[in-house]
């Protein structure tokens, strides 16, 4: 498969002069994701993980769920990935009611979306559960990040998607793309049970980054940007406590912040 | 119309303790954009620029070019703006055909693209000109980018796309997205006349970001964070000088040096 960091030649100008020198960048490359044989989506994304990709994708974008997917393949092309999943009968004519939302007067958006109502779709709500984190578990978990980001450590171009549980990071995924980095987490993560825990996300918080979290049912967000407000209105309508500006020593809550111990204790 | 900015409560947790607080964040809605009556794609944006957002979007994602725009109309729905386009008979067949694309197999992925070839997609190569830059003014255009960027200053979540010229920033457009930010920011730059220049982003740049400076013929690509092997790529291909982790006093050179002053005296 193909490699996720290419080094290549660059002049750098600063204080002392013009240097030559080689600078290792990520790699974006297109991959269709194919569902019996007909492309739903094209991302730029990269080239690694690519079945976790597939069950991600196909969960948070509502078109099979890990038990439906017969088949996942990745074929190289001459310019790109062919993203092979297969799913059975029962899925496929969900697939021909999203592809008859698209036959009128087609539209389109992203990752098939023609519609201001698919936008802004209602997502689950996440189940009751016991699942606290203390503001030590919080500060913890981000700091832990910085370790698990080996792309973005070599081309500093990266996003990192990662779930927490009490025991530690779980997992962790890169992309070019920080919608790919959080498709590829939940694939890794359904694909091992649905452990209850936290996304963390080192990107920022856009309505379609807790549209794929609510449908992974992770009932905490912690993100190291900001969110937009319209985030935050569907994180509190979901039921997830969303956590952002979040740095080793400090963050700030935007919704469910019961799911905090000590938030109880607000001067 | 809506506000770009909304003041959202948060409990903010650190070494002080619990505080709870307001915090702006921006507005993220749902944008449809219409092309004489049928949707085309629908944006999470910034509801800000919406006419320059129409004319950006319609060129550099080949649907039509500024001339062939007959009106534009942002009409506020419930739940999100429809921004509608009317152009003539001869651009509606190029509408008709990127329809046709999307009708066997229907696939998606950003904004109607629905095959690698059209993700992939070759770009015109920019005009000969004399353009040139110094280092000293990639340094001080770069500098100049902080004053530009309002909806950043209050929010901390808002991407900026600049155009500057010899003269100094011409126009800066902010937007929670980034794709968006730069399609708002051709849309102004076209409506008042294609000068040479260079685009300035806040952002990383993913080949997407290439195609779209591309198409509007810009010889000087800047960014503040770093692009991808791809953007490189293509960047070489369309005869654009790209300039990334751009500072105030020092940047990198990753295609077309020869538009820098200096850059031929390499130690």
């Amino acid at each position: 498969m193909m490699d996720s960091v290419r080094r290549l030649p660059r002049l750098s100008f600063g204080a002392d002069g013009i240097a030559q020198g080689v600078r290792p960048l990520p790699s974006e490359v297109a991959v269709a994701l194919s569902f019996n044989g007909s492309t739903q989506a094209v991302m730029m994304a990269t080239p690694s993980d690519l079945t976790d990709f597939a069950y991600g994708f196909a969960l948070t974008e509502g078109i099979a769920t890990p038990d439906q997917i017969d088949s996942v393949e990745a074929v190289e092309t001459c310019n790109g990935i062919d993203l092979q999943i297969w799913v059975p009968d029962a899925a496929q004519s969900r697939l021909a009611a999203r592809r008859r939302t698209m036959a009128g007067p087609v539209g389109c958006g992203l990752c098939g979306i023609d519609s201001i109502e698919q936008a802004m779709r209602r997502v689950p709500h996440v189940a009751p559960s016991s699942f606290r984190m203390s503001p030590e578990q919080v500060n913890a978990a981000v700091a832990s990040l910085t370790a698990q980001q080996p792309l973005h450590d070599i081309t500093r171009a990266a996003h990192c998607a990662a779930y927490w549980t009490p025991a530690g990071i779980f997992a962790a995924r890169e992309d070019v793309g920080r919608h790919n980095a959080l498709d590829k987490l939940v694939g890794h993560v359904v694909r091992n049970g649905r452990l209850q825990g936290a996304v963390i996300l080192t990107s920022r918080v856009s309505i379609d980054m807790v549209q794929k979290v609510a449908t992974l049912g992770a009932p905490v967000l912690i993100a190291v940007s900001a969110p937009t407000a319209t985030a935050v209105d569907l994180a509190e309508e979901a039921g997830i406590t969303l956590i952002a500006l979040a740095r080793s020593d400090r963050f700030e809550v935007f919704s469910h912040s019961d799911r905090l111990t000590k938030a109880a204790h607000v001067r």
